[in-house]
């Protein structure tokens, strides 16, 4: 396993995060327990910050769908970061954390009537407009609401990116944005700016998610200012904002290289520089959503190992106490992660191994084949990279209570995400009367099985 | 949409599911809403108890997986069905809603000593042990409770059954049971059957789910009785139960056919008793788990529908107010399910529209390619077969809050799953003091990108 962010091996061979070693967070919070390490999350917030605001005037919008709580919001909010908000539920959170609601940016492809509501009540700074009806919408409720809503459009650029074909967003036939190629884009800015309650501030792409080619980004950025000349030509209007979504990828484990953040500000940056003075435009404002690469490379999990079951010539299974309801990414899109021992991490790895998932599931597997020390019962095990899209996609399938997470710093460890309990898995859950009055007719007895 | 269970449609074109008008359900308690159809699930129930009780000794187990909450716990109870928790948390569940306990089986690949803790301190009628690890450590807990643990040994019987490799789980590769062919099987057995504080009572496998071919039970049912034959032959010891395990297919879209359960209870039968006569065996009872053959075809999903955009020439999406976070199944199997407009259900299909979720992911699609009549914003949208694997499997995605669900059933509708709130999202979340007092050292203002 690569060591990333604070990440190193103490004189015990334990593996320490944020100067906390991790095989006493485990014993002090049990597993399996998410870690945060809290420095690596802040230079990753300010690598995107300097690469994008030092030689240029950019913004960074944080990705709340990668890693969204009460904490992270702080974070996110005392590094300077515009936060993407994808719901009531992403909004509610960065209001009860107070984040400065005029550097939200409202994203998704269908809000509800109260979202939009919530997010003109609220005066978020931007809401990420995806389609026709939902501008009409929009504008009407701000005009009932006496206000005007800044906007921004999303668009779908045509452009693909060499990625996992569910997480590949910025091709035509997607069900997010309005396409610029047809015709429709320009379309729509045109009912954008002839409406009396929103005020179109820019224009958005996204291309897809875990890209390591600069050049689709280049590419893109190259579409939409392209698009923006034309635009201007026919309307007069050209935007303040161009948002060149997010998407760069992570390490998750061996092949993946990503590349310096700086890398691809500049070459954003330049094409959307060249081609703004090339049309005769102001130049825009370049904003980006980082999406997983802040919180990602930020979070580890652990694991205790459990039943360690060979099967000769076939394989060895190592089951942890958590799985694909933890982390549903190596099920749901076959991501690939590593590992090693946090209790024996200075150990040279021995046997190839996979990791499996306690869920009465057979997809319920982590990792199919690793190379470790030879894992026992009671070992615990730290995979890396987990910081986005496994607490924020987590579930309580097989009615497994959500882990706790704790943001690890300067030696110190704090929780922020309390641990589910059994009672909150049944919170919710009501017996109607009828059902505790036994009045149904009983066609057998239950007795008669037992 | 092939109408199952007590589903109508009625004088208003409005689909009817247990006498109740499910655009009125829509109104009433708002929409993502799961709707479970008490009838329909009580039929499924009694199809199987009959198929499997009528003619022969056998016992049919309720898989909590597929959709377990206080009130399906009742209604399985007054069936007379078993119980298959695969966790704490089930097992939790069950309790609550006062289960008979003799008549649970616990299920799991990596059960943790706290589970089995529980397991033994509320005296479930069957631990079904996964491997060597497990029987060792329950055999121990047990002996420390001076108790003795009845259990069934989970084996793998080497049968592959034509279904999603996901849910594949009968083949020697696999992280469940104990494999049979290479003599592994045999000798956990021998161990368990040594031991002072386990009592041997059966044999398990589990070959899949979502199965069509009735082959496949009978050749597991083979497998496991001439197994049953030769240990019996070495040891002396015969199973008194034989489980077969579950995973019979259900209707979820055009093709899928589904036998009734009395060819799969009368073929399977039907091996048990011809290959314990010829190996001299007694009788054992034969129990089975019907997975989702129960909970799946009684529940329906209701949403409403929000934008719909039009790519000319490529495609129509209709968004709706869930997706992913309700129903992973399409993203994580590539599930295929149907779906009509419930508020215009008389009404002829006659386009064909692709159902996207609301979440900030392109993989948020419920159904590619549906033939309906139109679908307008505030239609309501009905997709069926959503009983099993939906609401077990939701997720808090995007901060979603998760849907409420309703028993519907002889014109009265009753809350059994209550919607979640904001409130709820965050009330696990926490805020360290040092976050709040802003002691971190900001490396850029707050202010400076607003």
């Amino acid at each position: 396993m690569k060591l990333q962010g604070t990440m190193e091996i103490n004189r015990q061979g334990h593996l320490e995060i944020g100067g906390c070693d991790t095989v006493e967070l485990a014993r002090q919070f049990g597993t399996p327990l998410y870690v945060l390490d809290e420095t690596h999350f802040r230079q990753n917030c300010r690598s995107y910050y300097r690469a994008f605001t030092e030689k240029y005037e950019g913004m960074v919008i944080y990705a709340g769908k990668t890693l969204l709580t009460l904490a992270v919001c702080h974070i996110v909010d005392q590094e300077g970061l515009g936060l993407d908000v994808a719901s009531g539920g992403e909004l509610y959170t960065a209001k009860q954390a107070r984040f400065p609601m005029d550097r939200i940016f409202f994203h998704g492809n269908n809000k509800s009537e109260n979202e939009l509501k919530m997010a003109l009540d609220y005066k978020v700074g931007r809401i990420m407009v995806d389609n026709n009806y939902e501008l009409e919408t929009l504008n009407d409720l701000a005009g009932r609401a006496g206000t005007v809503a800044d906007i921004i459009l999303r668009l779908t650029p045509g452009v693909e990116a060499h990625t996992h074909a569910y997480i590949k967003t910025g091709q035509v036939d997607s069900k997010f944005g309005v396409v610029i190629e047809n015709g429709q884009a320009l379309a729509i800015i045109k009912r954008a700016l002839a409406m009396q309650n929103v005020r179109l501030r820019g224009l958005h792409c996204h291309i897809g998610s875990q890209i390591f080619e600069l050049e689709s980004y280049s590419h893109a950025a190259e579409v939409m200012m392209e698009f923006a000349v034309a635009t201007h030509r026919e309307t007069g209007w050209s935007p303040e904002e161009i948002n060149l979504g997010g998407g760069l990828g992570i390490y998750y484990a061996e092949g993946d290289e990503p590349k310096p953040v700086e890398h691809y500000a500049d070459a954003a940056v330049q094409v959307v520089r060249d081609l703004a003075r090339d049309g005769g435009l102001p130049l825009p404002k370049v904003l980006v959503e980082p999406g997983r690469s802040i919180s990602g490379p930020a979070g580890t999990t652990l694991y205790a190992v459990g039943a360690v079951k060979e099967i000769p010539g076939v394989r060895k299974y190592v089951a942890v106490d958590g799985g694909m309801v933890d982390n549903p990414r190596p099920a749901m899109y076959q991501s690939r992660y590593e590992a090693l021992l946090a209790n024996r991490a200075s150990e040279e790895p021995q046997e190839i191994v996979s990791i499996a998932g306690k869920c009465c599931e057979s997809g319920d597997m982590l990792i199919w084949d690793i190379k470790l020390p030879a894992p026992h019962p009671g070992d615990i095990l730290a995979i890396s990279a987990t910081g986005a899209y496994n607490y924020s996609m987590s579930m309580n399938y097989n009615r497994l209570p959500r882990p706790a997470m704790v943001l690890a710093g300067d030696g110190r460890a704090d929780i922020i995400v309390a641990r589910e309990s059994y009672e909150d898995l049944i919170r919710n859950d009501m017996v109607p009367e009828h059902l505790l009055n036994n009045k149904v007719v009983k066609l057998v007895s239950a007795g008669s099985t037992g």
